[in-house]
């Protein structure tokens, strides 16, 4: 579904997702004519809305979830693209009949951020000048991120959001959607999110990002037709892995196995060679063989930033003006061994919309996996959201 | 001095050694006719040593205290190059008169590790073949560097060493220095050290030298003479910051602040740009940019191969058995905050050598620098060195 032209306020259904049982999702697309005002002060005109929706939307309308992906998602969040597909969506564990979103009941929609997958992105052709917008692309938001979803949620003739829920860069889009449309957020489950996006984030970001811009196939980001930073995209993905790993989930997971460890247990010895010997080495060997092309590297340099510029308190003051406006009923979730966003921040958050009369809990759970447990940890978080979720209904 | 020939049981001490008061550091050298045999089984004819000493030797020869150096770090330890020279060494506020390691009363050696510095190395010519060693240099381990070390104490005539103190791969060297060579260590101390080296430090490892040899300038290692992995150096520099520089210290020394955060203070605004905003940014900014060119990239695969391999159980069994033979006092000193070389682990250490009849204690010191702290934050730990050398005395 590409579509030009004016809004309708309530265009009809696709008959498509009435009747998507078997989470097969294919993409749509809509052009939106409203023109997008960012917080940098630019406008981007007719931006496009790459989404997938798993489910059926009810006759009122008024089941539809909105699911936020965070920095290396996309919107292909469940299903298969095809009945073959080996590799199903980045939260297929979580969206499906019965489970933690359950397509039985809800709609599922989710959406390619601004700048990244198939919406708007660097790689678009800006129409006034004809060519790829590359490094002209204007420097975005999370709250950029939300009001394009918004734009997107009124042109499918959705007024309410039964929820929006997300992780990560997705949990930042959920808070500031319960912000910035109280009056279409009903519930909002805000996973592993802190109030600002920390220095060593920063770091790490500004990290990947020198490491793509050293590539000479970079080219000043106008490498499209002509090249593909892949070794500075591959460099930028190995760099990640100390990032979204935690130092415990690395011990727990490989520990110092090496190869001739799993053949001979005690009899282990070293090879003496610089070459891949230890397990972790060979993960990372593979994280960096496949890494994942489907990514933009400008893309992935403007979501970065957009993270990076997250700061509830830099936006609205303190916490407490941020969450004046906020109706909706919220459920934090953080984890324990998540270093990198710590349950003590985002209880910050809890705490401050509490205080402001809010309508708010926070669940810390306990995952080996930290950070990332979200993605992979489905049952211990939908215990918690199926709750809250039915709570509400 | 550069000596060939045979090694002397005794030689005479330089003249130099006997006054150098004002921390004017000559570094010496001396090639060692005794062939070292490596833990990987091979042997290295002829290696080098290239070394500094502050302080006076005694005329009994019992005032020596060998520091050893961490990954990053060379001989020079204190004092400067000559008297103009505006950056003294590594450990210049830990080394002096009246300081950590007195040298009033301490003659204080430090040499450049194995595969470090100006000692023998991957860039050294190998006498077989006549061609700089490269990817050709053996694999060497942490017993090695000591061994090396071993050679060069004997052949300096120094029998006992009064202490070996050293951080990180410093403080490997130092445990393996009290387990191989206990004849001559009568003290130790062991600082920032666990008994492995963890899967998350050989991941970053891992990362770095996946970034050095993605320089086409690499070229396998053979780059001497005709290119330098100037960008790879770069990249594995900014990449290593987050194992260096823990998140909390990141939130420290830099938080959210912008440039334009200290101009203006309440007035701060982002500027919307992918260009350095933050001062983190600035700060790994001007760490790629003055990247330390005296590391040589190829070394630098050699010293984290050697840590990475450091693993006492594995080497030895267990750590009881590790500990048997252990006379010397040792001295662990960890930091509660330093979460790459936890204080849990290194007290594993202290408990197994205190179960085996030896004479040691474990001191966990408090610093907002973690890992590095044993580098700058100095007087803590000096009032825990200095008793615990007195109390030898």
């Amino acid at each position: 579904m590409t579509q030009g032209g004016p809004d309708q306020p309530h265009p009809p259904v696709p008959a498509a997702w009435l009747d998507n049982p078997g989470l097969i999702a294919p993409p749509h697309q809509v052009r939106l004519s409203a023109p997008l005002v960012l917080d940098c002060g630019r406008t981007l005109p007719g931006a496009i809305v790459n989404f997938e929706t798993y489910g059926t939307l009810s006759p009122r309308r008024d089941n539809a979830i909105l699911v936020c992906h965070s920095l290396t998602h996309r919107a292909h969040a469940a299903g298969r693209r095809a009945p073959g597909d080996a590799r199903p969506g980045w939260w297929h564990g979580a969206i499906g009949p019965g489970k933690l979103l359950d397509t039985n009941r809800y709609f599922v929609i989710c959406a390619d951020a601004l700048a990244a997958g198939g919406s708007t992105r660097p790689a678009s052709v800006e129409e006034a000048t004809g060519r790829r917008y590359a490094m002209r692309f204007p420097v975005i938001t999370v709250r950029d991120m939300v009001n394009l979803q918004h734009l997107l949620i009124e042109r499918l003739g959705i007024a309410r959001l039964h929820a929006v829920i997300g992780g990560c860069l997705g949990g930042q889009q959920a808070i500031e959607w319960a912000i910035c449309h109280p009056e279409v957020i009903q519930n909002a489950v805000v996973i592993t999110t802190t109030p600002a996006t920390s220095a060593h984030s920063i770091a790490i970001f500004a990290v990947m990002r020198h490491l793509i811009r050293a590539d000479p196939d970079w080219r000043a980001g106008d490498y499209y037709g002509t090249s593909f930073p892949r070794a500075g995209l591959n460099a930028a993905v190995a760099a990640a892995v100390p990032l979204w790993m935690s130092r415990e989930a690395m011990e727990q997971r490989f520990g110092r196995r090496t190869a001739s460890h799993k053949e001979h247990e005690e009899e282990a010895t070293y090879s003496y060679t610089l070459e891949s010997e230890f397990e972790v080495e060979s993960f990372i060997d593979a994280l960096v063989a496949r890494a994942r092309h489907e990514l933009d590297p400008n893309g992935l340099m403007y979501l970065m930033r957009a993270v990076e510029y997250f700061d509830l308190e830099h936006e609205y003051g303190d916490l407490a003006q941020a969450f004046k406006p906020v109706t909706a009923r919220v459920l934090f979730v953080s984890y324990r061994r998540d270093w990198r966003y710590p349950a003590a921040e985002t209880d910050r958050m809890h705490r401050a919309l509490a205080a402001a009369g809010g309508d708010s809990r926070h669940r810390v759970l306990d995952s080996q996996l930290g950070h990332g447990a979200f993605l992979f940890d489905v049952p211990g978080l939908a215990a918690e959201v199926t709750s809250f979720l039915d709570e509400a209904s």
